[in-house]
Parts: structure tokens; C-alpha cells; sequence
């Protein structure tokens, strides 16, 4: 059987990697950015418009789809492909993350989690098991291991705690998906490497969790509150003890310029509501930092979001734009994800490019650079 | 100069015809049913769709893209057909409608209404002059002439004076697009026939409007809270005194089983916000009555809408556009308007093949009795 992942180049001057993730449901070019779908939609878009903006892979939040409209449900009408009518391929997470962060009463124990629905406060458990035939029953392409992630900021001991405990659910969650054939069917199960602010924990998750010899691996427990730097140092943190031959993973990361330092690090694969939940609010993202749609000064402005960015959101003027945001209109919200989900997409698609090329160090440097100067010019008054 | 209209054929059993409307923009086809662009945009649904959904032309709103963006701001960026990205035909109202509905403090002059905007309170003015050339900043293919649409009911008196000024101000926005180079620019200009539930008045007015010798002319009044019979019955009052070589509209109607009554009473053109505005809310229109895709017994329904409704919402199952209106994603309104406007114009395309072919008497009884007898069977609990 050939590997699941090809590692077709490494940068020489960072640690950008260029690679191919082969899933059940075509070819994933990495480095990549995978638009979210909470709830069996990619929010304010339709297949379609995913497929036009050149997505090769997309989330689904198994903590919502199995309270709404349960997996069970999605199982009986074909799998989560089926059901929302995306051919391409899906990677599920494990709905932990959304466990700490939405549910009501959590109580964390050894054999998983039990909880409250945010919806209805119905008493429910995820453990191993459930997370794992929840992704079964959806059909994931990329299911993810159940994790603990700590709260920032953290004791050492409760970190320590919550690294332990993490690679006891991998490890049941690689034996279920063994013994179910989940795996054995081409579905990837990736693990996650929990370990806050502290290093020596870091690089023991992802120590232990890389003798499971799972499909790929994740960076868990970062953008959880703390500063940039601190973020940036975790990952770094984390990746050189993640194994090479792996595809490497940061959950809801980031934006442009994050995502650019975490390519420079070696990850390959990045997921992050930020372009599609702000485009719901009229800001949008350009080679010159963000902008904000509702500002006067684009009232009578002719131009499109970006020169040079081209998707079916560039035929409109900005002016356009500015009145279905103010306006309140829903094809604001469509347009602005679509601008901006292409514009994080095509900037991973930049990526793997000059990695090839070998001209990524530079570049990233350099787009940076640019972003910052005029996202900083923006907020001054100008552009 | 060839004429603007061509009446192709008239139904030998009903009132119904075929015809043909020539637009600066493109031909229009009727009978037709006409998407309400309100603000600029079809509400959730991007050009694309429009076109995809087969619309010939659209509406837009004057009293709305007047208060927000302006109309000066529409000219100076192009006019409306530039300013949303449509290039097919746009008919625009004049604004008086949404006046007598949304406004506060209207004052009816000899003049014009003076109001003041829903949205800020600002006092405006809206004549003759002003609504011609609110039309002429946005391009419109198709410019209705401003009227004073009485409320229902009301007295007789009420109803002549509003019949008479509306007579007035329909000769001066004929006169101001004619100086103007308006009308000889090849844009249209449509009178509208008052008259409220007096026939005679109804007659007088189609008449009377006649003599303006327009490009096409409008059955006004209607649908503002008079029972359907009422609704028929005056628009069967007007069309037969309105002139034969001309395209007929009724504004703001209706249900399907409405306009195929319409039709069959000789009317050509049809727009209203009914099927989109349902949409947002889960109703979906289909042969057998109407449908609410939030009833729980569609919960686990693998089937489309309808069968033999083809379209882009039509790859999807009733579960998961349910799924999605329970949800609140903006999906579902996008995709349940893609549904109900292409069926709504698919019923005029039927309409219209059915005249050619000599059976519209017959097909058109029978298409409302199928509606009629589902959507009973569904209130009763059925399907």
C-alpha cells in the first residue's frame, strides 16, 4: 500500500514542507487552508462557490452535527458528503474543543466527557467511542482522536494531567478505529499534541503520540487566549518532535501572517473560522491587511476588494459591497466569505509555490512585511 | 422602428397571450415572472443564480436604492445594471408604493408625497420629476410612472381623486421622459391603472391612461388587503380596456394558482416578494401546494422537494434543507429562494408553452386543482 503522505520537498532555509495527503475522497495539496462547515455548511456559501474557490478539503464540527442533526441521521442519508453534497474531502474533529468551550457542567473524567447541550441542555458523553463512531457514521475522510485541552493559563500539573490523559484517548481511539476497519478503509485518524506554555510537555505529547504511529498529527491547545508570540513559541515547541513523514496540523489557526510563521515552522494543514466570521461583519482581508467594507471612505469606490485578487467576488466594486453590508443585506455575507475563504485558500496555494521554487523564506518575509505596513497605514487613516 | 412589443398570439378559450418585449437590455419573454431585487439584490442569492434560475429581468426598488445608496450614487457608478453585476433587462417602481406602505408622516400634494424615510426620519419628496429621474441615475429598462394607490377600502370619492391624480401625474412623467430623451432612448415607461373595487373607475382609469399611448401599462391596487375574489375581479375590470398591443403587469402578485388567474385575464407580467421572503422562513413551493420544510416529518426525508423540479437546490434532500432552516444557516435561504424563484418563473415558462401549444384553458384548471388539492391534503396532515 503506498503512504497516505508524500513529503515531495522540505524549504532549506525554514522548515515550510511541500507535500500530497492522499483521503478516501481525492488528493489534499499541502500546505492548505480548510474552510470550516460547523453545521454541514461552509456558512453563506454553497458547494458550489466551495468548489470555485478552489477548496480542497473542508471541516465539519462534530459537536454540532451530533446534536444537530445527529450523526445517526447524517449515517441514514449517506454520510456527511451526501448529505451536504460536498464530493471532496472532510476531516471531522473530535468535538472535545467545542465540549470546553460551548457545553454546560462539564465533568471531565477518565473515560471522557459528559456534559450539557448548549441547545436544549440535554445530558450527554463523549468519550473515545462516541467521538469515534460519531466521525464513523459521518463519514470523515480525517476523523481526530479525542483530547483534553487544558484552559490558558495553566498549572504545570494540570497540563501534565491533561498530556497524560490525551494520549490514553488516542491510544483507545486508534484501537476502536483498528478494530471497527475505520482505518483499514483509508480514513486517517490524527492525534493531537496537548502541553500549553510548557515546552518539556510539548515535546513529550508529541513524543508519545508519535509511537501510536497514527496517519497524522495536530497541534492542540493554541489561539486559546494566549498572545501571539506565546502561540507561535508553542508551536514551534511542538513541531521538530512531530514525525517528518506525517502531515502536521494547527486547529483554528490563524490569520494570514500566522498562518505564513506556522508554514515557516513545517505545518501543513490549518483550519480557522476567522475569514468566514468576519466576513459576516464586513471586513475582508487583502495583500495590504484587512479592511473594514463598512468604512465612508468606500461609499463611492469603485474599485474591487483587492487589485490582483481574482474570484466572482472581484466583479463588484467596493462601493457595491459597502451598501449590502450596510444595508444588511445576505449577499454581503456571501460575497465577503467568498473573497475571503479564496484569499486564505490561494495564499496556502502562494505557499506551496514558492516552497517549490524555493524562494519561501524570502517571500514570507516580504508578504508579511507588506501586510503589517498596510494594515498599519489603514488604521492610520490612509489607503 | 420595429415595435417594442409583439403579441405573438392570444389564447382562443381565455384572455392569456404570448408575447414579446424588447428591452435595451435584451428580450423579455411573456408571461413572466419577474425576481424582486429590492436593495440592489435578489435577497440571498448572488447574479449568478439569477441567471441560473432562468429570470429574464428583474425589479428594483426605487424608494429603497433612493434612501440607500442613492440614485446619484448608482449613476456615478455606472447605473444599477453595473452597480449589482445584472445584464438583463431591470424594471424599476416608482417608489410611490413603498411610500404609502413604509414612510411615516406622508403628506399627498398636487405635486407629490412628502414623507419622511423609515430608515433616519429625513424628510423627502417624491413627484413626478422626481421619480422619472430617480429611474433615468439607475438605467431602467422598464420606469413605472409615480401614482396614489388608494388603501382598500375605501369611498368612492377617495378612490376618483386618486384615479384622477394619478392620471396627471402619469401624463408629466411621460412628458418629462420624452424632454428628457428617456422614451426615445429606448427605455419604457408603464402607466399605472388605479381604481380600487369601483369597475367603472377601473375602466376610466385603463382608458383614460390609454390615451398617453405608453410603452406598457400596469394594473395597480391590488393585493393590499382585499380578499382574492375582490383582487380577480378588479383586474379583470381593468385589462380589457387597456390597449391590446401593449405588455400588461399586475404589481406585486401573487400565489402560483394567482398568476396562472391572471394570466388567463390577459395579463403579461408579474413580480412579488413572496417567494423569496417565504423562503427565508422554510416554505417551499411545489405542484401540490406549498410546503414547510420545518415540519418534523421531514426530518429524515431523502427525497428533493419535488420530483421533476429541476434546479441547483434539487440535488439536496428534504432532511438536509430542513436541517439547515432548524439550524438558521444562510444556506437554506439561499438555496429554498433558488427553489421558489425558479419555480416560480418555471410556471411562467409553462404558462407560456401552453398558450403556444392551444391548451392553456385546460392545463392551467388543471395545474391549480393539483396545487389546490395538495396543499388541502397537506394541511389535513398528508404527504
Amino acid at each position: 500500500m503506498p503512504e497516505h503522505f508524500q513529503l515531495l520537498k522540505t524549504d532549506s532555509v525554514t522548515a515550510a514542507r511541500r507535500g500530497r495527503l492522499q483521503t478516501r475522497h481525492g488528493v489534499v495539496e499541502t500546505p492548505i487552508f480548510m474552510p470550516v462547515g460547523t453545521q454541514g455548511t461552509v456558512k453563506a456559501i454553497t458547494p458550489q462557490h466551495i468548489q470555485e474557490i478552489g477548496a480542497q478539503i473542508i471541516l465539519g464540527n462534530t459537536y454540532h452535527l451530533n446534536l444537530r442533526p445527529t450523526s445517526e441521521l447524517v449515517k441514514e442519508l449517506g454520510g456527511l458528503h451526501a448529505f451536504m453534497g460536498w464530493e471532496g474531502p472532510i476531516l471531522t474533529d473530535s468535538g472535545g474543543f467545542q465540549v470546553f468551550s460551548l457545553a454546560k457542567l462539564r465533568d471531565i473524567r477518565e473515560d471522557g466527557v459528559a456534559f450539557q447541550s448548549h441547545l436544549d441542555g440535554a445530558k450527554l458523553f463523549l468519550g473515545p467511542k462516541e467521538v469515534m463512531t460519531i466521525q464513523a457514521n459521518l463519514g470523515s475522510d480525517i476523523a481526530m482522536v479525542l483530547d483534553e485541552c487544558p484552559p490558558w493559563p495553566c498549572t504545570r500539573d494540570e497540563c501534565a494531567r491533561a498530556v497524560e490523559r490525551s494520549f490514553r484517548w488516542a491510544k483507545q481511539c486508534k484501537e476502536i478505529a483498528t478494530d471497527n476497519g475505520f482505518l483499514a478503509g483509508g480514513h486517517h485518524v490524527f492525534a493531537i499534541a496537548q502541553g500549553s506554555t510548557f515546552d518539556d510537555l510539548r515535546r513529550e505529547a508529541a513524543e508519545s503520540l508519535a509511537s501510536l504511529d497514527l496517519p497524522g498529527y495536530a497541534v492542540g491547545g493554541v489561539s486559546v487566549g494566549e498572545p501571539e508570540p506565546e502561540m507561535i513559541k508553542q508551536v514551534g515547541a511542538t513541531t521538530p518532535f512531530m514525525p517528518a513523514d506525517k502531515p502536521r496540523y494547527t486547529m483554528g489557526l490563524g490569520t494570514p501572517p500566522q498562518i505564513l510563521k506556522m508554514i515557516a515552522l513545517g505545518v501543513d494543514m490549518f483550519d480557522c473560522v476567522l475569514p468566514s466570521r468576519v466576513a459576516r461583519n464586513g471586513l475582508v482581508f487583502t495583500p495590504d491587511g484587512p479592511m473594514n467594507l463598512r468604512n465612508e471612505k468606500y461609499r463611492t469606490d469603485p474599485r474591487p476588494i483587492a487589485e490582483g485578487v481574482t474570484n466572482y467576488t472581484s466583479r463588484f466594486s467596493r462601493a457595491y459591497l459597502r451598501h449590502l453590508t450596510v444595508a444588511g443585506e445576505m449577499l454581503s455575507a456571501t460575497l465577503l466569505t467568498i473573497h475571503n475563504l479564496q484569499f486564505f485558500i490561494e495564499l496556502t496555494a502562494q505557499a506551496r509555490a514558492h516552497i517549490e521554487a524555493g524562494d519561501f523564506g524570502a517571500w514570507h518575509r516580504a508578504w508579511i512585511a507588506r501586510y503589517e505596513a498596510g494594515a498599519a497605514e489603514r488604521l492610520a487613516g490612509g489607503k
